[in-house]
């Protein structure tokens, strides 16, 4: 078996050292993802493509006829969870997708329990690991072992496609991806994301879920995003500097209240104090970044409050049962959206575009 | 989507304040169980209902056609286990109900894994991790965990049901219904349990299973209780309190051997020490307690000896092989019990029972 | 229902003083194996049939349909995997081995989160969790506990077979079944394992794999056995007594490279310095038995390099590449000779033999 994609054509090192959107085009098998390692893999048709296709599962997982469809197409094929960063969320979330196509899954969680305490490298193991399995998410604390995996299996005789379910500091593309499906279907009859006010709220300048959707939103027309943020933890000069290459118009701020009014959507975020060199966190004031009840009457009618969650103080509970309030759904989306994806990596994204299932 | 069950018509502290047999109409969707809590939700009726089916399902399971039939009842939903106290007997017994129904399954053992330990209230944790799933199966060591999340869940637009495996001191349900069963298979040819002498043996004052148990049987006539157990370690007064309210006989005494010769079945349980404040359990003389083969001689030809499990030496291991001795069995009645219930929980009862699957 | 075996016509004092190829026939059902405990169940008919079993599964397992044929096989059937003694590699081929055939997987790993904490005995909480189970794979660093529950479980009303997943010390058979399973499909068109020349090369004296293949290999005509160790770590002499006792011509060596031109087949080993007292391992050289890209040059065309994993240096990674290096097909292998072998204790072999599915 040969690889599908061209990471077959390229060395290690000279893979490595390329800039994420020169990487992407080594990921693809055709106009499809095969390997899913960076948000820069995906274009504006794909990010539809597969946010049509997430939404056609969703409606044919409805009925039991339609599960009972999804999950005939990939009985057999099994996936390897390989999560040695701990998220049970995430962790679920694919989980159920690879359920809801008729997977069979198998799991590391604890590298302890695994061979690596018997001396072996972790390539080894997760090579070993491949071998059992058709299908690598994988969820590490190393940055980049995603892509190196990648590229190893890719040149072997039975190369597996990897879906990066969260390296490191860098990337969490499938984050990204539910983000962008949830401003899709939440603007689902006002023309999809374009032309939007993104206001974004909390801790932007650590941990990688704002800067995926925020660099992800350059494939969107006319998009206004906002930073709201004390000083110490605004959004980084990198992702300005990306936003003004690709042309978007962009604020920075500490007025929360302010920006409200004009939000079509606000993605509220928690301070990531797990990144604290030594507490530091907890000497910024963020009460002013806290969405509360109150904030609600300065909404749009039809806007939406996102949080990519957990969620501490950063939207008060009796929020939730607002409308707009979209975040359990937003969950949910995540789902949808990665069940498209796999189905995609696999090929089967015509069969269920085609299929009659919907029509009984 | 709108919960089946009334408790989005009743408010959190107004329910929680309630007696547990006023909780139980809350729960219900029509004669059915929605969400399953309480041992008091179920009548007479639907225990004996819940028998037919456990039964029905268990002979359908003899052979690969009925599997089959019974895989694909649930195939394409998806149950949470959320085990945050642990416990592999109750864990895998759900595992398997599930499994026969077809049901996939994600879980959650350890909070650790999950987001909490990022700050994350566990009510927030439970509703995440429920947007993947259609049956939530809970053990916690919070007692009123599973009440309170019932309630949360069935108050938003993503209702999802909740089977309480096991919550703090107070319920555990199946366990209750698994006992019944066993009971009703027992004296499946001799009238069920009416009418039977069931004879409780070791620490009845701590655990849930023996006042559950010794509670559902007061749904059954003249069925005479008897509590054997050094004084410290004797049922409670409420329970003594219950059996007298419903008209109950009852006796309570030290004398094992001479109420071995009146039993139908005698319930044997360990000490739980692990409720000790300070080992007093290690003060207490309980060989007395303790079912040996010679205890066997005593029983009558048609009676059952049941223990839930684990055992230490309350029963010797040469009593496994009497026939009396139906204690393995129960375990196995678990899964079936389960199995209906959760057969009955999405409402495909009715297809079980109008199936031509055993005709073949 | 009865043991298909006749582990019922033994007692257990008497069944576990037997030699391991006296015990042999007690864990059989006819022709088949029932448990599956021990390297000396195999003759070499059964090997030969395992193995072609396993090549007709992988065959039929590479298309979407052939995948659905066997998931249907046992579906419905339900395999615990009990490994108290870590080993993901073993677990994940055993799941994906029961997947492959639609069994359902319950697993306990820990036995902290199982009941064992409160004082139950081991057996009674195997037995506890075979009532919802139809088999049981177990891995436990408790010497004889497989034999030992295999007993135990035939002589009650609902026996359930039991697979070895590795025992103590002594027994891995299904490590073993896939190192002969690579020998056959390596050697396909040379007449198989016949006649050929094996090198062990490694830590030959501690670890169960070497001498489990070392055994199955005396069921082989005129196979040659080279064994490459330093001298303290080299085979120990009740493997070189069965050798003389099957007439099987052997050497002992510490001279790698010598040996290589002649080899068949390399199988290298990893020291096992888990078993060390104080570190002595450290104390011996060890370079000379580590496998380098230079040694290519030495080996005949059609040889292969093996290797049980995980490995450390034994081999370098750029032998990987080489295609005589099949050690991670051998990993593969374990999947395809354990469905096999699953499938088989199921009585499911004839079936597979006799389908239509690849005429397709």
């Amino acid at each position: 078996m040969t690889a599908p994609c061209s990471l077959t054509e390229i060395g290690w090192e000279e893979f490595r050292a390329l800039p994420p959107d020169h990487k992407a085009v080594y990921l693809q098998a055709g106009a499809r993802e095969y390997h899913v390692l960076l948000a820069q893999q995906f274009s504006r048709e794909r990010l539809d493509a597969l946010g049509r296709l997430a939404t056609r599962i969703r409606r044919i997982a409805k009925a039991d006829e339609g599960r009972r469809y999804l999950r005939d197409l990939l009985a057999g094929r099994r996936a390897m969870l390989y999560f040695t960063q701990p998220s049970s969320r995430t962790f679920l979330s694919f989980c159920a997708a690879c359920q809801i196509l008729g997977m069979d899954i198998g799991e590391v969680r604890d590298t302890a329990v695994s061979s690596e305490f018997k001396g072996e490298s972790q390539e080894d193991s997760v090579r070993t690991f491949s071998s059992y399995f058709d299908l690598i998410i994988m969820r590490s604390q190393i940055g980049g072992l995603a892509e190196r995996m990648a590229w190893v299996l890719s040149n072997t005789d039975r190369p597996v496609p990897i879906i990066n379910a969260g390296s490191g500091k860098d990337q969490h593309p499938t984050q990204a991806l539910l983000d962008v499906y949830t401003l899709q279907r939440s603007f689902e009859r006002r023309g999809g994301p374009d032309g939007k006010t993104i206001v974004f709220v909390g801790d932007l300048a650590r941990g990688r879920t704002v800067r995926s959707l925020s660099w992800l939103l350059t494939r969107y027309r006319d998009v206004t995003q906002i930073f709201v943020a004390p000083p110490e933890l605004q959004i980084g000069e990198d992702v300005l500097g990306w936003l003004q290459q690709a042309g978007v118009q962009y604020e920075r701020t500490n007025d929360m209240a302010a920006c409200l009014p004009r939000a079509d959507a606000v993605y509220m975020t928690r301070i990531q104090d797990e990144w604290d060199a030594a507490g530091e966190s907890r000497r910024i004031p963020t009460e002013a970044f806290h969405f509360a009840r109150r904030h609600l009457d300065l909404l749009k009618p039809d806007a939406v409050v996102m949080h990519p969650f957990p969620r501490r103080q950063e939207i008060a509970p009796d929020v939730d049962s607002d409308p707009r309030a979209v975040y359990w759904r937003q969950m949910r989306n995540g789902m949808w959206i990665r069940a498209a994806l796999i189905a995609s990596v696999f090929g089967k994204d015509t069969a269920i575009e085609a299929s009659h299932v919907l029509d009984a």
